[in-house]
């Protein structure tokens, strides 16, 4: 097995262009642990012009990336164009179409089409490898199908998503609202000029229907993550939740509970002792809860050019080593169809702020309230008087389900005394 | 591929009994995972009557570790017995003679044999596995043989021993000395009744000289590692510690240097707020530095039986689903040997604390010592006075060699008011 791996490259964004520079840096070291060399035989971008500091004279250039796909000379397409359809899936459809293996970074492409796309790759004898997708350079995929493999995993959660966690580490560090830290996010290129997809918690729901196909053997189902971003997230409950020794993290978890399947999105309290709470930054970190090995944290960058480059070439090493593998584990044909729990159907326990008049009576219409729906309140905080003004009511629940507390906090915003939508977070026993 | 893969157990201790556990808890699953079953054809041990909670009925018994491995009946032999010598070494090398795979848990073996054994594997063509001699549970040599396969490794490092983890978490906690807490964790299975392995930093130096060999494609070299324990780290300098803003742990440590491989285990003051120092109690955690990835950390339980066996039966996962990839990465043969640095050459910043007589001069002799060597002195603190008795000077310095450093401390003790050898812990910029 000394003969090259040719490898045809689509897209020569961030991702792209780290890929390339990777692969003229270590050449060598990679044909050594490979036994091989792998060669960049083809690459396709929109603008042939831009200078993207790379020297690629020696490489030959499709403008037409379908091409590319479908060109003999390609063993391996690395699909690193983005977008859940469009030429993305066309390109990873020809290639597979093709008897080509693909590596993609692409998390929207494989949360939308993943079990289709990983049953075509099988038909044809090929891997589909996707250790980009979720949490950057952080070797999670790997670790889920492969290191942990002699484990039923019974929960995953993690920060999935660098933007969120910078600006919510940066709202605690400084004590600034949500939208002055997302504009200096931006500023800095930590977050995009279109945030949406970042902090709407999309791009963590991506990532996390991923890893929930590869934990518990399921095919991936994007639209049965609930999903909540951050922008809602203010830095009043930022400030009880250190008060009360919480952290305020954007995580992404998935469990198995009654025959089906839990995926969710929003913002959670964690206690500040737990280590995904002490995760800052633009990092990145999955835990990993299986029956034998018990709990397993990975932790590391997220995005950026250098650590998804290096999740790529991993997924290259790979293919090149001659390692085949499912691309969630199981045969796609095995993988099963896990019925999705609805959120009203979560339990766990409940941060509530409100924002009330002072004046006598108001905590007792909403504990009565909360009593109606048998939700039993752990601690109740009313820092500071201001008789007839406006004052924050924080409280935290004991575990309910979450119908009755959406009941109870439908009722509550109808009280009167209370002066705005509650904000609700819920706390995570991690 | 459909055939069963048949082991062979040698060693049916915590972790023997542990990897049976697993394999008879998770039969269908694996075969689900490996696309075949893997079937126990045979174990030995001692003591046959011995129970183990475990149904062997089925399994054929050997009284010899040694004619198990040489039976045509196994694929695969688990070497669970332990010790870098005796039967352990011969049942691998007996294994390997007769074309089987092995896997080990046996961080001492590979240690001392890991090249040897290596290149006897690569020439029968067989696999030489050992996940679970590493970290217990934590996929981490996966992560460094293929997750980061992409990257030129600067330097890794870890708590690599959950036992001084324990131990030196309990004494901060506590405020009590070494020998209490070591007592203790010896009553609660913590420790071993000859704990000399664990707190003399012998055991991490076997798992650090594997991950060295891992991490920088060199030959394993346990001989190259400097070793010290934490035997000599009382309550007082984890105070002062706490006060600086470090916390003590027991790292083992390696880096590429001067085109030769620095290798260390010793007590180490590191930033309370670098990832590592929150891994507490018997936890184990390892960070690797790549050129791409940057820093990626690796936290879960390091020893235990379901840890253990989450680990061997990964490896038994990897063979049975055809996965073949040399021990260390590399083939043996381009294993490099590469030169140690002596620890008298290494650089870094030191913690000192001198328990002196409280008197004038004192403090102005020790630094015209330190700045005889050209040791710069960071800070100092001498808290309270006792005119005429003992008290504590702590004393930090900027980077110096070890040389220097040694050589200073050897004066610093001759002095007349100087009551007792020096204290010195590195501290480590991580």
């Amino acid at each position: 097995m000394t003969q090259a791996l040719r490898i045809g490259v689509a897209g020569l964004g961030t991702v792209g262009a780290g890929t390339l520079a990777l692969l003229q840096a270590h050449g060598e070291l990679i044909a050594e642990r490979c036994g091989r060399p792998v060669l960049v035989s083809a690459v396709s971008a929109r603008d042939r012009r831009k200078d993207r500091g790379l020297d690629l004279s020696a490489v030959r250039w499709f403008e037409d990336a379908l091409a590319l796909a479908a060109d003999p000379e390609v063993d391996v397409v690395l699909e690193l164009i983005g977008g859940s359809d469009g030429v993305a899936k066309e390109l990873v459809e020809t290639a597979l179409a093709g008897g080509k293996h693909v590596i993609t970074a692409n998390k929207a492409l494989i949360a939308h089409h993943g079990t289709a796309l990983a049953r075509q790759a099988e038909a044809a004898g090929v891997a589909l490898a996707c250790e980009a997708a979720v949490a950057g350079g952080i070797p999670v995929i790997k670790a889920l199908r492969e290191g942990l493999a002699a484990n039923a995993i019974s929960r995953i959660y993690g920060i999935l998503n660098g933007t969120c966690n910078y600006v919510l580490s940066t709202m605690r560090d400084s004590g600034r609202e949500f939208g002055e830290v997302l504009a200096e996010a931006q500023k800095l290129g930590y977050a995009e000029a279109d945030p949406g997809f970042d902090v709407d918690g999309v791009d963590a729901a991506h990532k996390l229907a991923i890893l929930t196909a590869l934990a518990f053997g399921c095919e991936v189902n994007f639209e049965g993550v609930h999903v909540e971003g951050i922008r809602e997230v203010s830095a009043l409950d930022i400030a009880y939740a250190e008060e009360l020794g919480y952290r305020i993290k954007l995580l992404g978890l998935a469990r198995l509970i009654d025959g089906g399947v839990e995926q969710r999105v929003h913002p959670c309290m964690v206690r500040r002792d737990v280590p995904i709470a002490n995760v800052e930054g633009v990092f990145n970190a999955v835990v990993a809860e299986g029956d034998f090995v018990d709990s397993i944290l990975l932790e590391g960058r997220g995005a950026g050019a250098g650590p998804t480059a290096s999740a790529v070439v991993a997924d290259l090493i790979d293919i090149a080593r001659g390692i085949r593998l499912p691309t969630f584990a199981l045969p796609a044909a095995r993988l099963k169809a896990l019925p999705s729990l609805q959120m009203e159907r979560h339990t766990g326990c409940y941060y509530v702020r409100l924002m009330v008049l002072d004046k006598p009576g108001v905590i007792a219409d909403v504990a009565a309230t909360l009593r109606d729906e048998e939700i039993s309140m752990e601690a109740m905080i009313q820092r500071g008087r201001a008789p007839g003004e406006a004052v924050p009511v924080v409280l935290t629940t004991h575990e309910t389900e979450e119908a009755r507390m959406a009941r109870a906090l439908a009722r509550i915003v109808a009280l009167e005394a209370v002066l705005e939508p509650p904000r609700m977070i819920r706390i995570e026993a991690l």
